[in-house]
């Protein structure tokens, strides 16, 4: 055992996903004895909390969000290891308060994992306070920061951001979450593709006809509006989680399952998306969005957004890569769908009834909420003379895992941060290859030449601009995970 | 509707077989509006039946095999249609009084499907009788007729007995009966390889380590000692089922559905099998066979046999395909098993229990007892940095097509040879073909090379030296269908 003491230093922590997320998921690597020994968490923000009162509070989104899992005499063990310190972290006496907390305790030598769990304002002023008290060395211990999203709202503003961070910090220090990336199923995707002999083959031109990247929501913009209304699905959704999907998918088999050679073909593959063409983005809102409290009358900001982009490498050309993603739409589901090219030969007498059409093979990773992965192929229909069906064979996550607990995917992110596994994490150059992408959207519906902003209503699967985006290549927006 | 009336003769009303199949199935063939109208069925048999006797004996033989599909009302409709003519037809006087009935009800025209389901020994006395009344004559209707397994008992009795065979009749009027062909799961694998896109890229050399097929029986010999002990297992289940099992695994794809080009492409794998080692040959006696009624004290008739097996063509160089089939072992089951390479590249930490290897992707294709494919693969465990464990996605047929019955095999190909279809049924060169490579192996059974008649407890999976014949190859026997 270590006799340097960890802290896990969490910015923002009155805020919502301390609560909710990091202290859950904190808890239960402390009772899966994950946690380097010894450890400490230190919660700063500018509530009026005890140590007593921030652990009453986080105790309770334990019970919460934790279940079952919550055991009293464990928690009165960790919750002696949680602290909180009322500070402004932004402001240098109060980094002074962090600095002196932590000094205090670390006896000369500390590990420090700085989440940054504020208001994307605040990551600049609070990283430069870190800097000015000069608590990015590591002369001792390491020192890791975790930034949440979003990371910049621009190609422009994430390089800014980017330069200011690295005047403090190596980026091998730097932890850009994108909580999709700990999904189980998300991660298992390059264990299904590279793990396996019976797919890497088929994972190409040459097989796929498109693949399909949906992610749905069924809540609306909620309480977010005001902030929502400056950003949109694109920096919302696409920029992030729709681009890690989208990499998982095509990325080409890296060379080792380490940070550096899984970051290198993702960036890889951002850097050989061909421009998207304005006519092939689709941007909507919801029926009632302008209405929404901290949204402008005239807003143009869209809460549905789908694009359809080509890879221009060997792997991919000419393979349409669809993915969409909108807010109160009917089902709240995450999932990929690869749809292969038909038999080069009809040999058999498909003999479908008139509703229903050959299908082409297909697969659907299921991301969220059913995990899991179907794959449907033509079977013969019995006591027919050469008729097939579509039929399918599922793997269910839940089901073949029932005796393993999926844990959150903050969990697994956070384990990664301590144990200095970047490989789940966003590099520099990767965030700026995902906003090359975006921002030539996000400025092209800013010309004469943007499609209008259509609307939706609100349950439905989003605005008949989405299905005509398909539909112009023979094609049709599919779910199967849970059934559409 | 045509006018001309079709019969169906059955020699060998008597025997087990019409009971218990034939008319069941054509039964159901009428229940389904399936058979031709006008027709009529004539069983013959040198037992002493009244049409009205037999038509009860064949009643309860609907009722005990058909099950819930027995309609009194149906059954009576049909049953008039139904008829028996005691007589010898391997004697000319027989065959005087069979024709008789035939030609006063046919009216000078008639279509006329022979079902030879007689002892093998009465096959050329039958055919012979046919030529010498002229009954093989196609002057108005079609005439065909369905041959019985086992034709031959070598490669030289197979060729002798085509040769009679067409003497009277020709090659398009022959029906060489393999009801394996008939059962849906088997026809399954012609549409699950070319009705789809995604398994025939990984279908060969490059990607299959080896296949196994299995045709597994619990029953003993009973009460077909006698005759068992003259045929042994290579000649009851290996010249047929498993080679015709092999044939649909491993052929390529023909250009169309259709008899010539589908049995084509089976006879061209048959050639391309390379003759099979004596040492890569295992056979065995289930304990206690040779004390069973009818067996010689000292036979070597086996019960059970292994063989290895390679198709020199481009698809399927260096992989070895594994054939067994036994009586009185542990479970019936009749299933393929394509076992795929690892991946070239371990990237992740397998970390299985020592227990629990690695496994490569495996399809399991079911084709009975329980009809359906599996197809098992490695998937992340939830809450490991990189750890993978074997899962599996299945297809059940039974519960795809729930709302179908799956129809007896005799059902399926009854209807193909009155409708003139032969895909299902054995051509003549194929049936050489297999008896090619049969026959080599029950020869050099009789030589001083000959592996020893091994012995396996009833119940068992077979001897050890089956085993040995696949641990030799670093590989395993597997069954996964209703599990092993």
């Amino acid at each position: 055992m270590s006799e340097i003491l960890t802290s896990v230093v969490i910015f923002g922590a009155s805020g919502d996903l301390t609560g909710r997320k990091l202290i859950p998921a904190l808890y239960n690597l402390y009772r899966k004895g994950r946690l380097p020994d010894p450890f400490q968490i230190v919660g700063v923000a500018r509530s009026a909390y005890s140590h007593e009162a921030f652990r009453e509070q986080m105790q309770q989104g334990i019970v919460s969000f934790s279940g079952e899992t919550f055991d009293n005499q464990l928690w009165r063990a960790f919750a002696e290891r949680l602290w909180y310190i009322r500070a402004d972290a932004a402001a240098p006496e109060g980094m002074d308060a962090v600095l002196e907390f932590l000094s205090a305790r670390e006896n000369h030598t500390g590990n420090r994992l700085y989440y940054l769990s504020v208001t994307p304002t605040l990551y600049v002023p609070i990283i430069q306070n870190l800097g000015a008290h000069r608590m990015e060395r590591e002369d001792e211990g390491w020192c890791r920061i975790i930034i949440e999203k979003p990371f910049g709202t621009s190609l422009d503003s994430a390089r800014e951001l980017n330069h200011l961070v690295h005047k403090v910090f190596d980026e091998s220090q730097v932890y850009r979450i994108d909580h999709y990336l700990g999904k189980e199923t998300a991660q298992n995707i390059l264990f299904f593709r590279f793990g396996n002999t019976i797919f890497e083959p088929l994972w190409n031109r040459n097989y796929v006809d498109h693949v399909q990247i949906t992610v749905a929501e069924t809540v609306d913009v909620e309480h977010r509006a005001g902030y929502y209304d400056q950003s949109g699905v694109l920096r919302d959704m696409f920029q992030n989680h729709l681009l890690q999907l989208l990499a998982l998918v095509a990325m080409e088999p890296p060379s080792s399952f380490n940070a550096a050679a899984l970051r290198n073909e993702k960036v890889k593959i951002f850097n050989a998306v061909r421009p998207v063409l304005i006519e092939d983005t689709v941007r909507a809102q919801y029926e009632g969005y302008r209405q929404a409290e901290g949204v402008a009358a005239d807003s143009k900001t869209p809460t549905y957004a789908a694009i359809k982009l080509f890879i221009d490498n060997w792997r991919w050309q000419g393979v349409p890569f669809y993915l969409r993603s909108g807010k109160a739409l009917a089902k709240k589901s995450s999932e990929i769908r690869i749809r292969f090219q038909r038999p080069p030969l009809m040999m058999f007498d498909a003999g479908h009834p008139p509703d229903e059409s050959f299908s082409p093979n297909c697969l659907h990773i299921c991301i969220q909420p059913d995990e899991g992965i179907k794959l449907s192929f033509e079977a013969k229909l019995p006591d027919s003379a050469s008729e097939t069906r579509s039929v399918e064979m599922a793997f269910d996550y839940s089901t073949a895992f029932w005796q393993c607990q999926i844990p959150e995917a903050y969990e697994r992110l956070l384990l990664d941060a301590l144990l200095g596994d970047a490989s789940l994490f966003t590099r520099s150059d990767e965030i700026e290859a995902m906003w090359g992408i975006i921002d030539p959207i996000l400025q092209g519906w800013n010309t004469p030449a943007a499609p209008p902003v259509a609307g939706y209503p609100r349950g439905s699967w989003g605005p008949a601009e989405a299905d005509a985006l398909l539909h112009r290549g023979g094609q049709a927006w599919h779910l199967r995970c849970g059934g559409q």
